[in-house]
């Protein structure tokens, strides 16, 4: 039986409540499958710079360092709003993160889970039954990392830059989603203004030949932007560069109506010791401080985010589907946490919430 | 009594058929108003490829230099969408337009009249009666034209760059438009992340000083783009550099629901020998080859691109709140097409509805 070091990094806001109910989640699932998890906790974010001075201490890199995976929660809060923006608990502690680990595929799923259609800001005769939309973002290049950027006194720049390498692997990472999906992957790019982006449709195309049962399209990002809107159930990949996969998968997750239900992988291409896919696993949502402490927060995202781990990382399928299952049997069965709360449900808190899907499970 | 030259640039798809309704419009306002307009036509776009080989004709641009304004219907189509981007109608006529004639200020109104409320994809209860949000968007400078750029054997990239001058510009331009609406500027920017955009909001707040009465807020382009599904009503001006203006103003003309109904203007700091300053206004959606030529089309895009025209432009501002006036009646008294029609209301044709605009005026 393997034993798993997971990183766990609760961060700020809601995310030590939330962050409760995913372990205990994982704890009940090594009573029913063959496998252990070692967790260790560490600071991250916000309460990092308070103890620390800084929002991604050393001790919590090594800690990341050792693990089969990360398991993180949110960071941020008006507290530290106006730090200068480097040093803010977002990009000082999840920028590095990304870059440090290579992270450079970050999974984003945008799903409405039917039992909540009713949420979505669309129409209903758009929406449907819902959609299920996997937006594949580029993490570690484009715009948020190309060099030179700077400020001067007069202007401020940045560079896009895109290398074949790059294009290929978040490529490859696309065209695999969609296998296991429903073999389609649109392309999302600006090829009419922007030569980074001409490159990569060209590259992304021609990976696409060593998938030929992949239907492949592109689509310019504004363009994209529209037809999330008008008819999200169109897509069924969507592959992003960093910046258009940034604005692309917020816009499509507040779409689904339930921001509080989404889940995120980044992951690298290193195997660890253990053969899994070293990765980091959040919920899509921020750290909400306004109902923070409250017991009120929707720890669904955070439950699905360490079913992620389980089924893209640390190679148990099989245990993170059954975390899916659960969810999907207690929205069913009607209860609801507040942010998702509509008539005739029974509405929770968030420790009820996560003891009902540990039942479930 | 003031005569002014418009070059009138039809272009491909329905251009030319909703052009002809907005010059009918301007017609008949000739007779009620004390100016007269002198009108010419010349080749854009893709038709402009068929007959000379390229999509902006030297000619075409010197029927311009001499015009006090561009009134410009659309372009492009699956006939010339093969082409390589810098020879294809919208990139090779449209963006040396902006740059040639320095048409920094893009104004780009989404709005929902409240006869239309229902034709947006958003949940009633979000749209409520409706929303008038004005996108300020740079239109010559950010990542669209920064140096270097281009493409190598293994790599592509880009500059996003703003100078000082560039963003106090499109400030002023932002501010000053909502003097005269809510007193209200978002400008939207991605300062956690990027330089320029750290610039971008230290500029622009530098330039508030200069409006006491506007209230400023900035916003991450990522959540702007949430926001916008989530509570459009919360926006008066929202402004953009060129890229994040182009995704978020495509986003809003698609929550409004009827694309068909906005027009455009993109400003330079020209004045003309009229008086005028210089401008193109341009509908904000595309040139639609499926519908064209079937007399089908919503002309009421060009036609209020007409007025935007005499409003920004030829500073005929009695003229154009005619033009916006009349439309209004239009819609009350129920008269749709086919893009926006609904049960209960009179479904009409092109040149029915431009003749129906025409005599309410
Ligand atoms: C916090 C910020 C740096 C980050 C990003 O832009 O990538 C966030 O918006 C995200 O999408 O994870
Ligand atoms: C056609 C294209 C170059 C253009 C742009 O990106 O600016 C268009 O999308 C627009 O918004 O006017």
């Amino acid at each position: 039986a393997k034993t798993y070091k997971i990183a766990v990094l609760p961060g700020d806001g809601i995310g030590p409540e939330v962050m409760k109910q995913a372990l205990k989640v994982l704890e009940k699932l090594q009573t029913i499958y063959d496998f252990s998890l070692e967790t260790e906790e560490a600071d991250v974010g916000g309460c990092a710079i308070d103890k620390h001075d800084t929002p991604l201490p050393d001790s919590t890199i090594e800690l990341c360092k050792k693990a089969d995976a990360i398991l993180f929660g949110s960071v941020g809060g008006p507290k530290w709003e106006n730090l200068p923006p480097e040093k803010q608990p977002e990009r000082g502690a999840l920028l590095p993160l990304r870059k440090m680990f290579d992270l450079f595929s970050n999974l984003r799923p945008a799903i409405v889970f039917p039992q909540l259609a009713d949420a979505s800001p669309l129409k209903a005769e758009i929406i449907g039954k819902g959609f299920d939309i996997l937006i594949v973002r580029e993490l570690t290049g484009g715009i948020y990392f190309g060099q030179p950027k700077g400020k001067e006194k007069d202007r401020g720049f940045d560079t896009m830059l895109y290398t074949r390498e790059q294009i290929e692997r978040i490529a490859h990472s696309a065209f695999k989603a969609a296998e296991k999906r429903n073999k389609k992957v649109c392309s999302v790019d600006k090829a009419n203004v922007l030569s980074t982006m001409v490159f990569w449709r060209e590259t992304v195309t021609e990976i696409a030949k060593q998938y030929p049962d992949i239907e492949l399209s592109h689509m310019y990002v504004d363009n994209a932007a529209m037809q999330l809107v008008k008819n999200p159930g169109q897509f069924d990949v969507l592959l992003c560069g960093n910046m258009f996969g940034d604005i692309l998968s917020d816009e499509a997750a507040m779409i689904t109506g339930s921001l509080g239900m989404l889940p995120s992988a980044s992951l690298g291409e290193k195997t660890t010791d253990n053969g899994a896919i070293f990765g980091l696993f959040e919920p899509a949502g921020g750290s909400a401080p306004d109902i923070a402490g409250k017991g009120i927060a929707n720890p669904i995202a955070q439950i699905l985010s360490a079913a992620m781990m389980l089924i893209y990382g640390l190679g148990q399928e099989e245990a993170g589907n059954r975390i899916f299952k659960a969810v999907d049997k207690v929205l069913t069965e009607g209860y609801r946490t507040a942010d998702i709360h509509s008539e005739g449900c029974k509405k929770v808190g968030t420790e009820e919430m996560g003891n009902l899907i540990t039942q479930a499970l």
